[in-house]
């Protein structure tokens, strides 16, 4: 059967998105049918304008309306100190928990020799020039976010080698690892058991 | 943290879907920027000419391009037949089994007081009238092929009941009831093993 055309785009738009398969497509375009107009052009409106009204940040990479981002741009936070992270979302996330009160340095992914992405498809060197041109206020901290995954670990490896190598003055941290908050023992994995052995502080 | 506003705004509007909660529309969100703008313009494009560009077909109420839809004016249907379904979706799904060649009739739901929507709010009576109005050629069967659910059932009787005291005449069916295909009749819940039961046939 012949599904209307201009319910067919809907639902193959939503179909290209990570997912969401044909059946979720389909449930969404027939839904969209049920909303107001308004809601529609909102919608249609936000998604045109997304990449025409954002920029990446000269200094950190974020996803930001203006440049710097209004992270980088604030005075009351501590510039001395980095976070590298893979994705502008762990930046959502570590703000989320409110604890860090330094800037980020946003990859934009992690170097994985399988998918052909090596430190050159990364803001890797723009990190480097920012810790080698922070005049006046220099960088005394990279804190190294990077996922605990197989690619993590590869860029935070190669960031720390390439700041020994480069002859950077940084100190550089990578985040802690162990048990996460709310979990059982009993399910955790050999390595992270590992890592919280190794890990473990005076209490 | 804010995140920046037109990225906001793609966020909200992916949350407000059903079935999308805030980590997902997020996800979304994020993954929209790496999206070339053609596809994204595309999409926004379809939202926005979606509810302009169709119409509900003035025969069986499907969603469609035109008036009447592309099922009603095909000749080669049997117009005597009607389906009577619940959603647009249930016509897709029937028109995907390949079996029906009959005509539909869109309810746009069901029979539920406790969301106050009685027979008035669905398409019931424009089916009363449709089939009192075949001149030439009359409508021989209605099946009804409202969902097998409490509301489904409710609205089975309601118009099994009209038809009868309005007088129309025109035979009016049910779907099968039973076992689905590739089930395991230890799952079973014991009224579709019952229907199943009374429903049975000489093989």
């Amino acid at each position: 059967m012949k599904i209307a055309r201009p319910l067919l785009a809907v639902i193959e738009s939503f179909e290209k998105l990570p997912g969401i398969g044909p059946k979720t497509a389909q449930r969404l375009g027939y839904y969209m049918l049920h909303v107001p107009q308004s809601q529609l052009s909102g919608f249609a409106e936000a998604l045109e304008s997304l990449k025409k009204n954002t920029v990446l940040c000269s200094v950190c990479k974020n996803v930001s309306e203006g440049d710097p981002c209004s992270i980088c741009e604030d005075l009351g936070r501590d510039g001395s100190t980095i976070m590298v992270v893979e994705h502008p979302l762990d930046v959502v996330a570590f703000e989320r928990s409110g604890k860090f009160s330094g800037v980020y340095h946003v990859l934009h992914g992690s170097i994985n020799p399988l998918e052909n992405i090596g430190p050159d498809e990364l803001y890797i060197e723009d990190l480097f020039e920012r810790v080698r041109e922070a005049n006046g206020s220099p960088i005394s901290e990279i804190i190294i976010a990077t996922n605990p995954t197989m690619e993590g670990e590869a860029t935070a490896m190669y960031i720390t080698k390439e700041v020994k190598d480069k002859g950077l003055e940084v100190r550089v941290t990578r985040l802690g690892r162990g048990v996460p908050t709310g979990a059982y023992l009993e399910f955790a994995d050999e390595t992270t058991l590992n890592e919280a052995f190794e890990g473990r502080r005076e209490i």
